[in-house]
């Protein structure tokens, strides 16, 4: 296993806490507080306006966007930041649509993050007769793609579960099929190595909150194969988007290549974060952090497995078709989890009775799984869970 | 005039500037630095995921919409933050078209920001020949408001000129003639006391990092008029504005009242910095910023037209008619404008001719308004502007 100490010190991790939740909300970079006030003090503050021009604002979503590239298997100005990834959900979607005039089928899966299919509901709504959403489980999904589908939107990695769908080999079908596929990245960057170029993939999109640290609500990204770059029509057509912003032109022009993409002014301090945020992937290679996030997920099952026989495992117990997460089932999983994290395990839990870790190498190694698999054991055994203050309903959950 | 140097107190100005561009990107208040910082470490860093509930962080779009909503006239609950103003519009503007659907017609004007523009043009080609575009002078809005609009979307302050419309007036125009009215507040919200309760508004966007100082990027909002907020359909159909988001159902179901037009994860960090920059505002009544506006805007208007002849003002002469900004004209104002930056006198230029200056008096006083027209009619004097360092373009003019 690679040496992932030096990382981990880039971290900061809270006294008495082991954290098994960055696959929801990455841990502090410590590098993030510091740049992020040279941001708001030394950019904002002493220039300005001049800042968009001065301190490189304006092309800020695309560089950081290049730092993100390396991670996804993309080329440089194939990705550019900004919004949320719903948003990125829905431009990713349209422009698939648009690039596939002749069929109205999206296809996606239930193991899809919910607010894709939301996204994608509301721009079925907007679109009228011109498209609808079909919906299979996600072991039905390569059956399901025939030449009635125009895309096919799924995430790679299983909220869930972890359960991975495989890019490559389901591009290649949907591109068979004549169709278009849009892949949704949110627990795959960083997480596992990816591949866009290779897969082939027409459009990915995804958020940096998670593996990549960025922080809270930190901006998403979006991908474009070169091949669409230039012809893919923005649905949310933003001045930042076109041609030339500047001239203030009253009809729209799509700029070239990704930058048509983007639609609103750039999120300037959070971009500062996530920039902070992606050093720590300097000289870091996504096979290494794979290899480790393997190595740590199957210690943790099999100490589960061996400590814990009321947890059923609910992800794939084959290491290659699981993401770097691990989930197991429990009825009173709710209960469980909010137990643990009293106790300083913090992981999740999702409806209805998953309870969720994520393993990070960049900052989570042996001890840690080790630790909490003890805290896990003790909950389980002297029924430490079953509490009515475990009980009551937090409004995240 | 009231008394402002309690609030420039809490505003950093760089030593030798005199900023007349807050209507672009505001001044840095200094509470934001430290505000950040224990957010990201006392929040993100120590709280982690925990942060969504221990820290507020789910319910910090709403608490920073009611700080907002207190300064456009809105009541307590129905003003949400996220996404960018453009998002904002495109929300606005299908939802409205949504609660009108026997008629096709956005009118709007020339002198709308062109990004709104650009949006209504996007969800057009979207919806198809459900609706269509129609774009007439600002003059002329009045007149072409007929029983064929579905949507009159207008900005109230114009961003070349500052002219502004009479929301009241124009809205009760559309509602007599069976149109709803879409009001984007970007040079209005913490420049001019609005009242969209007042003027019976249905929907109102804007922008937070102009005259209310949130940063570069800052978070926008969205005003929804009570009677239509539990039944207006969000096109943006995120999960947080679903009625349950961590119930992760298939299918979107929106949120009660304000609720729905949330979209996706919210920007923490920059809503930190947001709520921050908002404390400016406390005790502050608009209506004594709009009178120290107006004798700014007076005096810097006499004061140039009697000592910079070759400058026509653009914006309208009666202040009643005009926002917080002036502009003048002048064939060569981008080497004029960028020869007063150079000077350290920062306002800003907008093609084709236009030099504009924004009047902030949470921050900029009478001293600053002379000190700006002494540098200004120096550099028109002695031509100081003519030189071809000054019409190099930049990326962001």
């Amino acid at each position: 296993m690679a040496d992932f100490s030096q990382t981990r010190s880039l971290f900061k991790i809270p006294d008495g806490v082991i954290y098994l939740d960055g696959n929801s909300l990455g841990a502090l970079p410590l590098a993030v507080p510091a740049r992020v006030n040279s941001m708001i003090e030394a950019e904002w503050g002493q220039e300005l306006i001049r800042g968009w021009n001065s301190a490189g604002w304006m092309v800020q979503p695309r560089r950081v966007g290049d730092r993100i590239a390396r991670l996804i298997g993309a080329a440089p100005g194939t990705v550019v930041m900004g919004d949320t990834l719903s948003i990125k959900v829905y431009q990713a979607l349209a422009a698939a649509l648009s690039l596939n005039p002749g069929r109205r089928v999206i296809l996606s899966d239930s193991g899809n993050f919910p607010s894709d299919l939301y996204m994608a509901q509301g721009l079925v709504r907007t679109l009228g007769d011109r498209a609808t959403l079909k919906v299979v489980e996600p072991e039905a999904v390569e059956a399901a793609i025939d030449d009635s589908v125009a895309v096919l939107m799924l995430t790679e990695v299983d909220y869930r579960t972890g359960r991975m769908h495989d890019m490559k080999a389901l591009t290649k079908k949907a591109h068979d099929a004549g169709a278009l596929a849009v892949w949704d990245l949110a627990h795959s960057a960083g997480a596992v190595p990816v591949d866009l170029a290779g897969a082939d993939a027409d459009f990915a999109v995804g958020c940096t909150y998670k593996y990549l640290n960025g922080g809270p609500g930190a901006p998403a990204f979006i991908y474009v194969a070169p091949r669409h770059a230039d012809v893919a029509p923005p649905a949310l057509s933003g001045w930042m988007g076109h041609e030339a912003p500047f001239a203030f032109d009253l009809d729209y022009r799509p700029g070239g290549g990704i930058e048509r993409m983007r639609i609103g002014t750039p999120p300037i301090i959070a971009l500062a974060a996530l920039d902070a945020a992606l050093d720590a992937w300097d000289g870091v290679s996504m096979q290494e952090v794979r290899k480790a996030s393997i190595a740590l997920s199957e210690l943790f099952i099999a100490e589960v497995e061996k400590r814990c026989p009321s947890l059923t495992l609910a992800s794939p117990r084959d290491a290659s078709r699981r993401g770097s997460q691990v989930s197991f089932r429990h009825p009173d999983g709710y209960a469980i989890m909010r137990a643990l994290i009293a106790r300083g395990v913090i992981g999740d839990f999702r409806a209805p009775d998953a309870l969720r870790f994520g393993f990070t190498p960049l900052y989570i190694g042996e001890a840690e799984v080790r630790g909490a698999v003890d805290i896990l054991e003790e909950v389980l055994a002297k029924k430490l869970w079953d509490k009515p203050e475990y009980r009551q309903k937090e409004l995240v959950t």
